[in-house]
């Protein structure tokens, strides 16, 4: 189950990028597990990776990696998350870094690894090692929808979307891809994702980029309050499309890459709450009149983390009572609930504390029965407006979980 | 389902307590729903409410009738919460008050009304009213185990535990009563819970004494995560067993009577998990070696609510992995995983930041096929500890709450 037709346009190429992917059998034989990207020499790089405390030995060493040095190669594994490995995680990513070093001759902090997958089994590095060569040998430049196969795991479907802008009189590609569709809660790049654009991008200004796209996409986005210890997301600026380095955040040409990150950005999480594993709705939770982004946030999330507002989407419910219950333990101080207002998509069903007196079960049912719905919340105390995306609690999604190991 | 055999021992009659219970037809035609407790003049009532900032009408009004004067019957109704129904809602608390006042010859101040049902409806008050002198005509002296039926909404079974001790000669009963089983999260009295003793206590001391039993008990299980708006919880002292009225909190009778206090309330907030909506497991998640109770609680949460450790239980699956991954976002400062260690029951799980050497996977597994496990969690850098209780998630936790109102 998914929400949407999950059809994939074209995606573009992006100058600088080639992709390479092989079956390691980590997995299941003869699925693609393990995708390499080669990045040209001189791109810039940026990352934004889990808080986890857990978080795995890849992420751990990507980290480090990109502090160092200038990378040159993404290795990536799914089936096998390396996470909870111990010390042996850790001597394991970096085997497989080295490995992949050899065989491209590059120095292994030139690599960044990351790994997705099941938590807490050591990584079968030996596989991985061996599918490597045949990994290099595919590398190829226009392999962005294989890339996005290769990295699911639980998904049902690739995530990838690609634009092309003019700037300046030169044509400016963004094509990127993510996973992700359990263990999804916001906090810093919540899957994984990786974008690339052949724009011309000084690294610091990259990373402050990616930080605002990610802010407001994959930060966004929850299904099931479970933050990953793997979660990690690269954005990678090739240059190859000729033209100025961009080095300061600000001016035209800033404002219109941002924008167009920020748009592929919340496409890639959209996709993923879309694929969340069970979901047959997909969910906007605007909070609009809040006094600030935190107490907007507490509201949104209170409301799209609740088991009881999802079940009941789930069953096309407006069972209206559960979403005023969830703002009302969401811990906004001196919140006067006489004030607030709640919409189901336009239909008004809460004011004055209750019930609105135009509200009927008829109207509310009509929304709830979309696979797009928008609950829009209304504190009335303030300016600040932000919205998360969620999906409904399925019978499936306890499903897919009990069973995600047998 | 549910955990345990749930079976009620002996309810040894309060002297001092009157209930009768009636059927007002406001869930289903002949199903009890309405509860009267009459208590004897002089009685002690101390009280604990939901902190939902949409709490229901009856709440409000018994917070400020339980403040005004000595409260002489407890009036509940199941089927209908009163909740999130504005100004119409405190008007029908407010009529029914007046009512069962009328009917027994008291104010309508001396009235403490509770509701529990769905949220968001009109509370048929004329139905309820309707039903009132019958409730008052069947006012008994051992009416416990019929009001533990009476007050269940999506509850399997009755909640209920009775103790006698002996102090200073005297025989002193301690009954209460419970319910609830979904919409469960600890934020005070997260439940609908009423418990009375024939000691004689003062009443300021016996609000001390179920802030402190509550506190241990009803707010430190979570089944759910959501917190209800109608959430009370109400200790009653009549004073028939004679003796001196107890009026400080210390000494060998306070410490005794506390300690029963203790036992009946965690008896019966243990009850609302294994009854937990969906439930096939009663899992207690103990945090040790924490710094402070704010960070013991926020590992112990995060692990009880995670919906991938809850799926993870259900399917009896030792994935060790979700309990770190839940640890790691629990949000401790500077949390050192390699020195914290898991068990499942005995087994230890993980040391070093990742699977322990001696672990395995068969004995997790016969850990896991328990119906009652205890997952236990040293953080190893403090002395503090603390208790959550909570249930697995299961199918039959989403088919519960989707069709809740269908």
């Amino acid at each position: 189950m998914a929400v949407g037709s999950g059809e994939l346009g074209t995606l573009h190429r992006v100058d600088g990028v080639r992709i390479g992917v092989a079956s390691a059998g980590i997995k299941k034989t003869g699925r693609i597990d393990t995708v390499v990207f080669e990045l040209a020499e001189g791109s810039s790089v940026a990352g934004v990776f889990t808080l986890n405390a857990f978080c795995a030995a890849p992420v751990t060493l990507a980290k480090k990696h990109l502090a160092e040095v200038s990378p040159r190669y993404l290795l990536i594994n799914t089936g096998n998350a390396n996470a909870g490995t111990g010390e042996i995680g850790m001597i394991d990513a970096k085997s497989s870094c080295a490995a992949l070093a050899a065989e491209v001759g590059v120095t292994a902090e030139q690599i960044l690894p990351f790994s997705t997958g099941v938590i807490g089994e050591k990584l079968p590095v030996e596989k991985l090692i061996t599918a490597l060569p045949a990994a290099v040998g595919a590398l190829s430049d226009n392999a962005w929808s294989q890339a996005a196969s290769g990295i699911m795991t639980t998904d049902t479907r690739p995530k990838a979307t690609s634009r092309q802008i003019d700037i300046n009189g030169r044509t400016i590609t963004v094509t990127g891809i993510s996973k992700g569709a359990g263990m999804i809660k916001p906090n810093m790049a919540t899957m994984l994702g990786y974008v690339a654009t052949d724009a011309a991008i000084a690294p610091n200004i990259l990373q402050e980029m990616l930080d605002v796209a990610a802010e407001a996409s994959f930060n966004r986005i929850t299904i099931d309050g479970d933050t990953s210890t793997n979660d990690s997301c690269v954005l990678v600026a090739t240059g190859r499309a000729g033209g100025d380095v961009l080095s300061v955040s600000e001016g035209a040409v800033f404002n219109t890459l941002q924008k167009v990150f920020n748009e592929v950005f919340l496409e890639l999480a959209h996709a993923i709450v879309r694929d969340g594993e069970g979901a047959t709705k997909f969910v906007a939770v605007e909070v609009d009149g809040a006094k600030d982004v935190t107490e907007a946030l507490k509201v949104a999330y209170a409301v799209a983390e609740s088991p009881l507002v999802k079940t009941a989407l789930f069953a096309s419910d407006p069972n209206w009572g559960r979403i005023l219950a969830a703002i009302g333990r969401a811990g906004v101080d001196s919140l006067d609930v006489s004030t607030l207002t709640v919409h189901l998509g336009d239909v008004l069903i809460t004011e004055n504390g209750g019930r609105a007196q135009s509200y009927t079960e008829e109207a509310g049912a009509a929304v709830m029965k979309n696979a797009e719905i928008v609950i829009r919340i209304n504190l009335h105390r303030g300016q600040h407006k932000e919205t998360v995306w969620t999906t409904d609690f399925s019978y499936d999604y306890v499903k897919i979980n009990a069973e995600y190991r047998s």
